[in-house]
């Protein structure tokens, strides 16, 4: 039994889709957030970049005494999974493993199609997790840049988006694949537009829901769960809060204040 | 006279459209370059942090001995020239001043349009410049996010910038500008789009080429001009650097090779 938080970082706001799951799940739980909001987006960087970037993160999350890192982000998990699990000795928990678990369960035809950052993709992590499950299922990847972007502007349901989903989906389509991972924590806003696009018969696979599956199956089997139902929550940023409380609303699905702006030490 | 190299900064490739011009402008002259691609990009960051950058930014080229900072980024522009120049004694060089000069003078009607981040276009950098040139110009501004990802992702001629420009462009065509300030050093590589979109009655203004001349004649009023012809330049990035080399072609209008990784010192 742990009263500690819980500890979860991201380059920006694309984690609170995470945290918003993780809350619903485990309400009574406390958490620490952090985003690194003067050094986003991750996905455009160098695999070295992310990992540093990832182990500054982590080390601020374990001076505030967490009982365990949650990497809200796919380019962080998909590249700096080894290097946090060596360095620090707390449960590390990543959004790759459960969504290609997921993936790998609710293909029928054995075609999986996967989107994310330049950097998730170039890592290969989900067709590599994806195969751990079962070595069968072919992977089609495709990087999707200007998702972040649409998204962080409002326009997930724009005319924008639309084309912007067909222009990069349809690579995919033509590969007949019949679940789509959405290899971003961003992507989740744009699942309307996506669902559009690449049809009823695709089935969208979300992360979230299954990372905070997780993160409850974790805190039990190594037993950290709270004795007392608690349901704090602190936000840290490495920027001005105003942008990351201003868009982050519409990825937590509630008001963001209170958020305080922090410096992460070099590593 | 100095043989020291001339300094330019950016928080990544966009500055690549500035150094092209200077480089056609004074061939000449020795360059050291740095792309801050490790925390690219500034356009969506607070001024602090911007500032805190920039600072950094500069101490760097001026650890390389340059004679003179140009900064190639309209973000950095807006917020940082008061503290560079408090912190260093040698000329210091934005692209804000340059293209308001040339907006002024290129309007007719005195209606001027500008575009450019989110951190520009809030900075109010360009309307305070532009007005010390005439204050009688009305000027109209608008933030367009997209256009960065979009130039980077390559499809600045792509319909997808298109439908964006349009979405982003039709609240200033109402105010009928006849001038529009690129406020952005990524904005060059749209500018067929743009055009586009505004119609030729609208002149398109490119900081580069005045901020170029600019360059010129500061370094022949301070004195600072070359004896000897020699024209190296040296590339310095923070991430490593195979993006930069990849996606800066465009942006620089010829290859890009030998660019080598740095550390920034924090400050």
């Amino acid at each position: 039994m742990s009263e500690r938080a819980i500890g979860v970082f991201d380059s920006g706001v694309g984690g609170l889709t995470v945290l918003k799951e993780i809350i619903r799940q485990l309400p009574e739980e406390d958490i620490v957030y952090l985003g690194d909001t003067a050094r986003v987006p991750y996905g455009t960087k160098s695999p070295q970049t992310v990992v540093r970037y990832a182990l500054e993160a982590a080390a601020f999350l374990v001076r505030h005494r967490v009982k365990m890192i949650v990497v809200a982000c796919n380019t962080a998990s998909s590249v700096a999974l080894p290097a946090l699990a060596e360095r620090f000795s707390l449960p590390v928990i990543g959004v790759i493993e459960p969504g290609a678990r997921k993936a790998a369960a609710e293909t029928c035809i054995g075609r999986v199609g996967v989107i994310g950052t330049e950097g998730t993709v170039k890592s290969a992590a989900y067709t590599a997790a994806i195969h751990r499950f079962n070595p069968d299922i072919e992977v089609f990847s495709r990087p999707c840049p200007l998702f972040v972007p649409l998204a962080e502007e409002g326009w997930a349901d724009h005319p924008v988006a639309r084309l912007t989903a067909e222009e990069y989906l349809s690579p995919l389509k033509s590969h007949e694949i019949d679940a789509l991972v959405l290899g971003c924590t961003h992507y989740p806003l744009l699942k309307n537009t996506i669902r559009t696009v690449v049809g009823e018969s695709v089935r969208l696979i979300d992360s979230a829901e299954e990372t905070a599956r997780m993160v409850a199956a974790t805190l039990k089997s190594s037993g950290l769960q709270r004795t007392e139902p608690s349901g704090k929550r602190a936000f840290f940023v490495t920027d001005v809060p105003t942008r990351f409380e201003k868009v982050g609303g519409a990825f937590l699905g509630s008001i963001l204040q209170g958020v305080e702006q922090v410096e992460l030490d070099w590593i």
